[in-house]
């Protein structure tokens, strides 16, 4: 351990100069702040515990969560991973802060140059994610909640939208329902592969069970879930269930519904997909869903990157979680009489 | 701007010794590198931006924002604060990032010594305030969002709760209402000091129009607001008017009212405090309510807080913002024969 006492003997000055170059607490002249400084670096001192990590490049023991807070503000389940992963880095001696960085590879190159973080947890990542190749320029470990077009080789945890889609196309299938409508948000640019991966086993499945496809995208706000509750029986009659991937529409949805005269579930049964308890419980009925698994998300993304940045030769751990099921109060079988089909 | 080339000049070494040592790309001896450093540090050039920042004590242009997320999941609002404060701080040239740290004095040090951040941004203010004491004595510019009891000489920008719920208070005593009850959270901790500022204005303010004080706690959420509105009136017949400070619960305390068959606002108003157009939009009948300047508060914070790093000889900044009345759907007269009280 390299003290003060150490640096001042080589310097040639006291401990008190050392002390005022230190700590900022006095003027000293340039020459002498140089030879101190000088000093302090010959012998491996340093101001702080961040400073000396910095100077073996890397081992800061912080890591960051990209989350692009400025143009998306964080849902009640992004606000789960985040806690999830918080709670997990901190069992594993780190500490996770979240940086609102956006889709920006000049941003995210910038951030890994500073040397400041030992590694990325990339949220609302997108299938091509230009992100990715900032990081792997920068050669800044990283893994990612949610995963690109083509994640070979890349660590990451994500919902598995496909088999969630099916199952909730399933569970209104074995009540009977076949003309199924599906509702998504419309922002361009985040959310997106997790919707087209939704939206495209959700054709698959209606396809299947012989039912038209029926694709309706709306703002992920509660007001936008109340327009299209006033309206989606009138612009597609004969619809009755809904599946949404839209958990600041679904409580507004079932509102509009109930405005328009239509009553839930006995005219129309939603599920809601990716949807946490909270929203469920804020809506009337008490929203069926398929529960978003954000604290174990945000845990397995932590471990995952973990990895990377400990064990940088392991094949990178890549997982897919499916929603797991919790009944409510939207999902009864199709009303008789919809054009129900009873066959399988 | 010092150049590889000039450190590899004084050094005596190639430029791409130089570049090995800086990038750590190869390994190169001992003697070398210090060589290397010492001309490197010398010359002023540094590895990368924050290397040099640190190198010059502070002025990371880093400012953290603390927030309990392990304890208390972040609320909608405290979203708000965190997205505007992290654009106001991008237009002044400074990163935001959110540190998950709770009530904990010593980590608040931790973070203090490591001299990564500019400054911190504190939310979550308790009226005793450990972090604060911290702060102080590790020499870490600060300001609140929020305040201790005795804010003297420390930025803070703050919602008016006593002024708000005055207006509350007033807005329904205007239309008849006397009996009037007050709905807070029931966590201990966090927003203890919002909660003993709101329920004492509330006090003096129904004390004033000759009503009874009748303050009800329910924890954050929607189950327990739902579990509220089904007895309220049993357990406080007489009562015509609500007053909520819990943004969690008042979408639940909607339905939960629905299910007891109390028609809002027709037998009850509803006036919920410090609440965003998000939450207002996701009850029925849509709330009316005190909306709470988020985004405001977050750039006000930052302002305050650049104010201190910037200029601490200025005195701090310290602002109080009421929240702005946003007509809905849940306030109405106090119905007739409800004791309402015509005088005043």
């Amino acid at each position: 351990m390299v003290t003060m006492r150490d640096v001042a003997q080589r310097a040639g000055v006291s401990v008190a100069t050392v002390s005022f170059v230190v700590n900022g607490s006095k003027p000293v002249r340039d020459e002498t702040r140089e030879r101190v400084e000088e000093a302090m670096l010959a012998l491996g001192f340093h101001r702080n515990p961040l400073g000396a990590a910095l100077a073996r490049r890397g081992h800061t023991r912080i890591i960051a969560m990209l989350y692009p807070a400025l143009e998306r503000p964080l849902t009640p389940t992004a606000v789960a991973f985040f806690t999830g992963a918080s709670r997990r880095a901190r069992e594993q001696g780190y500490d996770l802060v979240m940086w609102p960085i956006g889709n920006d590879a000049e941003q995210v190159a910038v951030l890994a140059r500073t040397g400041l973080v030992d590694g990325v947890l990339l949220m609302e990542v997108q299938l091509e994610d230009p992100r990715v190749d900032a990081l792997r320029t920068a050669g800044v470990p990283f893994a990612m909640i949610g995963r690109t077009a083509e994640p070979e080789g890349i660590g990451y945890v994500d919902i598995d939208f496909a088999a969630t889609t099916r199952d909730a196309v399933a569970r209104l299938h074995a009540l009977g329902h076949t003309r199924i409508a599906f509702v998504a948000g419309s922002e361009p640019g985040y959310q997106h592969a997790a919707r087209t991966r939704a939206e495209s086993a959700y054709r698959t499945a209606v396809t299947e069970i012989g039912g038209p496809a029926t694709v309706i995208r709306v703002d992920e706000s509660p007001a936008a879930g109340r327009a299209l509750g006033e309206r989606i029986l009138t612009d597609h009659p004969g619809t009755t269930g809904v599946v949404i991937l839209n958990e600041h529409a679904a409580a507004g949805l079932l509102i509009g519904l109930a405005h328009a005269g239509t009553s839930v579930p006995r005219d129309l049964s939603v599920v809601s997909m990716s949807t946490s308890a909270y929203m469920a419980e804020m809506a009337e009925p008490r929203l069926t869903y398929l529960r978003a698994p954000g604290a174990e998300l945000g845990e397995w993304g932590v471990d995952a990157l973990l990895e990377r940045i400990l064990s940088p030769d392991h094949a990178p751990r890549q997982r897919l979680l499916a929603c797991e099921y919790v009944a409510g109060d939207t999902l009864a079988p199709a009303p008789a009489g919809a054009g129900a089909w009873a066959g399988a």
